[in-house]
């Protein structure tokens, strides 16, 4: 395994993009530019998509500045583009199945590549997953390994993921904004915040991050972890209304009633996407109107959407420094000889937040989701725990010092 | 006009919070501790309405130091608290009215106000406007001035409004970070982002600044300024995937076809607010479901919502200097002897730009709206012209040095 390898180097990037997967893109370029191993380094197109077709970029000669990677770093969402392809089971015997990895291999084969590198969420871990086991079974000399990204934080093995801090600091300083919005009227009204998180509700316990920093947090946060019930939630916002007339509400868009529908599904499509996952939306929606119904009182929701995943005007400095560090240990990593692996944080004891940059086996990850801890969760089921909090801040801290233009961020486009 | 007048000041916060008028609120402060005509400087709470119940707060105390008056710039909404509420007309011979202005006069006396200073957008200039009036009547020595706030930049006379830079800022720029993240797919989808602004544009007009700054912008903007036609929009769509699969399209909440129907109509509560305007929301909604129906395509509407204005982390220098800059100034004005006047900012001519601070009668500036001027529009009526984008583009310039703390925007609670 520690025999050194010479060749080519391929990076993609897969799943829903977030504003961290460049700074990852960023480290895996400035490493694999750096690795001695590595001759040219190639960006796939459309993940593994463009991979198929032969879409390449060649890497060297954009980034051989610094300022280049930087400007990478920067820049939301994919650079080099994403796709949602499901690839087939390895083993399968169908003709189809057998003819694309045969594909796959002859432009790994065509291009001398012998580095993959495949930034995404736990869909593409299942990628990784498969083609380390059929370049095993051809006996292909490869190294692939990957490299997490998601804003949901739902992996396993890794004490969050890259992308995760900057989606978190968004949330938490745009629901503290919002409170500031809806605190400066006298009439009682009830705003309900919705943010993103199918099964996990990592984002939704961000809104409440301020109660640790300065006290100012929602009323109440609701996870998908926890079963919704609306009579407790309007007994829920009976209380806070005793405190005060404002009361703002964060809430996951994947809530649940206890019988499993979604809470949102009124107001929703009910299509799913290629990997069999509910297309939710309008959870908010349909809690407004509930609350309107049963209170009469003014009530809005905000959706907070898009910009979760994309705000990189406001990126958490220990996100992005963290994903450009785990994107050049995959490079380290690899050219020691680790393959079909993922990267990981690991978080140190003691009092300062240090994260070490490590790898596990990707079988042990891929397909599962890691959803907020019991302990992270409140008795009453709406809200999180002051450890929760102290677990997520050191996420958000530090602010990245965002390049501008003209009074817009500068992005590049590759 | 231009003896001194000696007594205590009064500063109130009306109508919908912004980013920036506590900004204003700041320079407000500022002017009044340096102003030796002023002694108490009283914040009312809740504007007119918190005035009446003599709901006041000395300022002179708290803000002795620049670090608080500084904290008060970036806090976003109104930290006096806001209200809602029309004035009766000073002229009014009913009982309840006459009532009304007695009592708000002797409250003005009992605590020897002399300084009335209103933060406000168009309903707020209304207020100014018929205090005056009954002043002049009953011949008190005030001088009341107002000071314009509102991100829709509807208030006619002004080059531009406080607050409008930083919410046009923080449009642009979420624009062009939700056009990346739409890039990464290959298939074909639109997306469509809702923007503020009922019936002026200058909001949706701003996704359009990246065009002149570094080319990147939506592919359509439509304003509320123009009548919108769902066939016309549907072969814009069709000619722009022509070009990519990943439309981009701005909106305005304001949109409305040429039989006056609002297009957000469908999906909307109908109920209006206590100044008779039609409460919207929706439109993006409608246009989304619109467009899925006769495109079968990948749609998704983004609504910007509040963060449009209280996203104070993202706030334009131009906008926040300009903005205490226009809070002192109507401090100044208003020791000089200006009495009925709304604090306005005119552009001046040459390369660079740069914005006197004046004054204009509040009669000619109340109840009247400044709608997008016809040469900022298209032909084709989908979007603004280049001239449009650089009148716009000096308002978001510059990027205020937010500070933080543990990862968090700083705000000040009054």
């Amino acid at each position: 395994m520690n025999k050194k390898l010479y060749g080519n180097a391929v990076v993609g990037q897969s799943g829903g993009p977030t504003a961290a997967i460049n700074a990852t893109l960023s480290g895996v370029i400035a490493g694999a530019l750096k690795a001695e191993e590595i001759d040219t380094v190639y960006g796939m197109r459309n993940g593994i998509e463009g991979f198929m077709d032969e879409r390449f970029i060649e890497l060297n000669e954009i980034f051989s500045n610094d300022e280049a990677l930087d400007l990478l770093a920067q820049t939301p969402a994919a650079a080099l583009g994403s796709c949602r392809r499901k690839l087939p089971n390895p083993e399968s015997k169908e003709e189809k199945d057998i003819a694309f990895y045969e594909k796959l291999f002859s432009v790994i084969e065509k291009y001398n590549i012998r580095y993959f590198f495949y930034i995404g969420g736990n869909d593409s871990m299942d990628t990784v997953a498969k083609m380390t086991r059929y370049a095993s079974a051809i006996g292909y000399d490869i190294r692939i390994i990957g490299v997490p990204k998601t804003i949901d934080n739902d992996l396993v093995m890794t004490d969050h993921t890259p992308g995760f801090g900057s989606a978190a600091k968004y949330i938490a300083t745009t629901v503290q904004e919002i409170i500031r919005d809806c605190a400066v009227y006298t009439v009682k009204a009830v705003t309900i915040v919705e943010i993103m998180g199918r099964d996990a509700g990592w984002l939704t316990a961000s809104a409440a991050i301020g109660r640790v920093v300065n006290g100012i947090a929602p009323d109440y946060v609701y996870l998908p972890e926890r079963d919704f019930d609306d009579e407790r939630f309007f007994a829920d916002i009976e209380k806070a209304f005793e405190k005060h007339p404002n009361v703002v509400i964060a809430v996951s868009e994947g809530l649940q009633y206890a019988d499993g529908r979604y809470v949102g599904e009124g107001t929703q499509s009910g299509s799913t996407d290629v990997f069999g996952h509910k297309y939710l939306a309008g959870t908010g929606k349909a809690l407004e109107l509930a609350v309107k119904a049963r209170f009469g009182c003014k009530v809005r929701s905000v959706e907070l959407n898009l910009p979760q995943r994309c705000a990189a005007h406001l990126l958490s400095e220990t996100d992005i420094s963290e994903s450009i560090r785990i994107g050049a240990g995959a490079v380290k990593a690899a050219t020691e000889g680790v393959s079909g692996e993922m990267m990981i944080f690991t978080r140190k004891d003691g009092a300062e937040y240090y994260c070490d940059v490590e790898h596990k086996s990707v079988l042990e990850i891929a397909n599962a989701t890691k959803c907020v801890f019991d302990e992270f969760i409140n008795d009453e089921c709406n809200n999180v725990t002051d450890e929760c909090c102290k677990y997520l801040l050191p996420l958000i801290e530090g602010e990245w010092d965002t390049k501008y233009e003209k009074g817009l961020p500068k992005h590049i486009i590759l």
